[in-house]
């Protein structure tokens, strides 16, 4: 069996090297970007150039794509020139961006009054999961369209995981980005509080690993944030984008929510602030600035 | 050199185990509680009984309290019949209950003027810890004292940290509550999110565990929410009365709070619900009176 062409639209910091890794996996792969460096990029490892969604879709078998926000992909997906006008009944159409579940739902709906199979395919695990092939891929759709994607994902992610019917991925990364927030918020304050009550905050990290308090984010950003170290990791503005999201799948699903709101909001300081760029525990700084104190380890 | 003989005052689900311990360990013990019933029962181990804190603080070298609240650790400390009356210079005082960090510091303080030494120690793990003798022990004071206590803290816990000074053992045990009630509200709002959109909240469970979304409590009790399980654990009105801690604490070292006020706020609803003996994640639950959906496992 011939392998599938593959068209990949968004070749950003996390599109780029997943379309790589499927391009090294062996599928003939057709790129674009609105930008053509990484179109060029990729054509230089072997891949072949689109001119647009409708071009990339009408020469794929499937077209995946990878964009910042649930307009850019309807824009993509069901825009003039977009993916639904070049793709054929039996196309595979893969949104793996972070978008809407309810923008999700209504995209696989269109598609699905064109004859195409959509899923929605989120991921966690950043731009160094998707260097290294080790992405979390949540997946929303039907099982036949998902068996037949597998192989595809395999060559992106470690972790893949069919959450349910179209939007399902899409919810599933929603929660993810919701109690992620949670938690670097209770971290935050939790550090904040110890270095104004004048413990070491080095101190207060070792002790909660320790206990039912663990948590991946202070796993993974517990020690660098006493050590004042920022970089990302994850960008406070997308998770404040992801946040978006959340608040407006608790209009789109009638469900009150309590700790989301504060978090967008913390994380809407951190980019008024000028601090969008800096990881998203980085939001202990808000509170630092609020409480007139650093989350500092003590001798550093 | 001789044993030191224990004194302990507080046989509660938490107290009454942690003093076997020490009682099996072959310390000399002096039990003491308002309730005869469990001073008779720890008697029966080979105990000793007394008859009031000064009485228990006068037959001891180390006096240990394990009482529910700041003011009941003021009261048997400092006040009349109290551990201080009874207490010689040379005294060690250990407080593991889980009080306001400032009281810790006054108890320290009143200790101090009769030379009694008094260290803060409250515990992590709850009744099952305490039973297995595998508590976390967070401890303020000075070195020398915690030295001296370590043999005695070994009895109890597997897990045994000199935070800082006087109160500083307080302070970690607050920063841990505020971090687990964020997590636990995080928790609740992502699965009611997601029960409520359609999606399994097994599976919801099961994804965000395999990335940065993992904690200690999706560990231990994501399973067991999705199954309705909401047996103690940690029982949702002490976790309140925790947060209230954590609240006070706020004032009293000046640092504005963005999620604990709303942890606290839904322990309390739990408490006026009739849900302060479910175990703390049952918080899911006031989310889910809202939202108007259960959080149950597909199948279940």
């Amino acid at each position: 069996m011939a392998q599938k062409t593959v068209g990949f639209i968004g070749l950003g910091i996390m599109g780029f090297p997943m379309a790589r890794h499927i391009l090294e996996a062996g599928y003939p792969l057709i790129g674009y970007d609105i930008r053509p460096e990484p179109v060029e990029a990729l054509a230089a490892l072997g891949a072949q150039k689109g001119t647009s969604p409708k071009d990339v879709a009408a020469r794929s078998d499937v077209v995946i794509t990878m964009l910042p926000d649930s307009p850019d992909v309807e824009a993509v997906a069901l825009g003039p020139e977009g993916i639904l006008e070049g793709a054929r009944p039996g196309t595979i159409y893969v949104d793996m961006s972070t978008i809407s579940p309810t923008v999700a739902v209504r995209v696989a709906e269109a598609g699905r009054a064109k004859g195409v199979r959509v899923l929605d395919a989120p991921v966690s695990g950043g731009d160094i999961g998707a260097q290294r092939g080790t992405l979390s891929i949540m997946v929303g759709g039907d099982e036949a369209t998902f068996q037949e994607m597998l192989p595809i994902f395999q060559t992106m992610g470690s972790r893949i995981t069919l959450c349910g019917g179209n939007g399902a991925g899409q919810i599933v990364k929603t929660c993810n980005q919701i109690l992620v927030g949670a938690a670097i918020l209770g971290v935050a304050e939790a550090l904040v509080l110890g270095a104004k009550a004048g413990v070491d905050p080095a101190k207060i990290v070792d002790v909660l690993l320790g206990g039912v308090a663990r948590c991946g984010i202070l796993e993974n950003r517990g020690s660098r944030i006493v050590q004042r170290d920022f970089q990302p990791g994850f960008k406070a503005r997308l998770h404040y984008k992801d946040m978006r999201i959340a608040l407006a799948a608790g209009q789109d699903y009638g469900v009150p929510m309590v700790v989301s709101p504060l978090v967008h909001e913390m994380l809407k300081r951190m980019v008024l602030a000028g601090y969008g760029e800096w990881d998203h525990s980085g939001m202990v700084r808000v509170l630092e600035e609020w409480a007139g104190v650093e989350v500092r380890a003590f001798g550093t």
